[in-house]
């Protein structure tokens, strides 16, 4: 069904969310910390309280009717049927570390299906905006264009994931089916590594423990760039799933990736 | 003792090559490679010759005295006292990949010392410079100021590796008494990890099977930082040693990592 809110005006709303959000961020990266300052007072956490306001004083004035979640501050109007779903830092420990390869994510939910969704790295100014049955679209300066690359052999596939500490006991055994069937692995990049593949670059992204939050915008910035977003058996992923994301460039590499993580 | 060339001279002539490097690097950064083209095609095999012949045409011509080392090219003088060591793309799968976190690294060794080393990264045109015996200099656009953070404890220690593939069947339960042992682990970066570790945002970075010119321009950038760079051991790194590097940004750090790594 078609949104009462033309999606140009619903995708500037995600955009200026994305700008009061980076607007928050971008002087807090690189602060100086101390190791033992306390959490409450880390520059993430004041840049992710902030950011994650800023994106709420956006949304309610423009669209006082709609849901938001997020992971700061908890659901408004949660019943709605179009809710907003924000992380305003995913990738905590790359913003920690210094690496501008954290990202603002903003989602919009149609009931439990994304319909929008930007990923914004607010310090190389980078941005995807995907918006469900529409081509992603990506802008940057460091090149790049939007639309999966081909790739139907997992052999010849770049893999991704964040961290090796993200998967489980239960998850690492299948983890290491699938890297041990592709041609390349690499770590790091968060929700930038979704828009990696989204750009031809990664072929494969497959993750654990993911939220909500973590995942919902990267479902339309993936598929509208001609990849899949679904969980660990291929389904589509669902609020309250168990977190395990894997993203296909080529759709052709979604079975044989799905068939190595069940074994 | 002192060089013959003045240290500004030799660090304008790493500031040239680094320039000429990026400027091979760049058009080739995130073009679009299908997964089955042959390796001598690939972009990051392109990028990677031009660049080091880009770095040796600029050395050549200002030292014509010099010997030069580089993983494409071989060596050029090996006998020389002086031998700049190159590597055009520190971070082969971050280049393929789309990340801008690798790296050109230029040192200039003084027999076995590294006297000068530059790490720059052309995508985002950030540059590190160290030059033994002086302050780490450092320029960039997403923030950030040279010089290592104060952390004395382990326990409270962010320590990064770019990728778990990296340790061998030796080397992987030292390296987990270590991880155990710090607050957070972070995956990622290549030279990119070293030169956080010079802006104080990341205080121990271990890492295994590097060459000569994976670590020596590294050495002069995190020292002059305030930080150490030694080999799992604790004593300076070798040519032809068995390329376990650890790098700290305080040097109290140093003896408790080394104690962790050896059991």
């Amino acid at each position: 069904m078609e949104h009462a809110v033309p999606h140009d005006a619903l995708i500037a709303t995600a955009e200026a969310a994305a700008d009061a959000a980076g607007a928050c961020i971008r002087p807090l990266f690189r602060s100086r910390l101390a190791p033992e300052d306390k959490a409450d007072a880390s520059p993430v956490t004041i840049a992710d309280r902030g950011a994650e306001a800023a994106m709420r004083a956006v949304i309610r004035a423009r669209h006082p009717e709609h849901g938001i979640l997020g992971e700061e501050g908890g659901a408004e109007r949660p019943g709605a049927r179009w809710r907003w779903v924000l992380d305003p830092i995913d990738g905590t420990r790359a913003f920690i570390t210094g690496r501008p390869l954290f990202g603002t994510l903003i989602a919009l939910l149609d009931g439990a299906t994304p319909l929008l969704g930007v990923i914004d790295q607010p310090v190389t100014g980078e941005r995807w905006i995907g918006y469900a049955g529409r081509p992603t679209r990506f802008r940057g300066g460091f090149g790049g264009v939007a639309g999966c690359r081909p790739c139907a052999r997992l052999d010849l596939a770049e893999l991704s994931a964040t961290s090796p500490d993200m998967f489980d006991a239960a998850a690492t055994p299948a983890w290491r089916r699938l890297a041990g069937a592709v041609r390349r692995r690499s770590w790091g990049g968060d929700c930038y590594a979704y828009g990696l593949l989204a750009l031809g670059q990664i072929d494969i992204v497959a993750e654990a423990d993911l939220k909500l939050w973590d995942w919902a915008a990267l479902v339309p910035v993936v598929e509208g760039a001609g990849g899949r977003l679904t969980d660990w058996r291929g389904a589509p992923l669902r609020e309250g799933g168990d977190g395990r994301a894997l993203a296909v460039g080529d759709p052709a590499l979604l079975a044989p990736a799905v068939a190595r993580l069940a074994g």
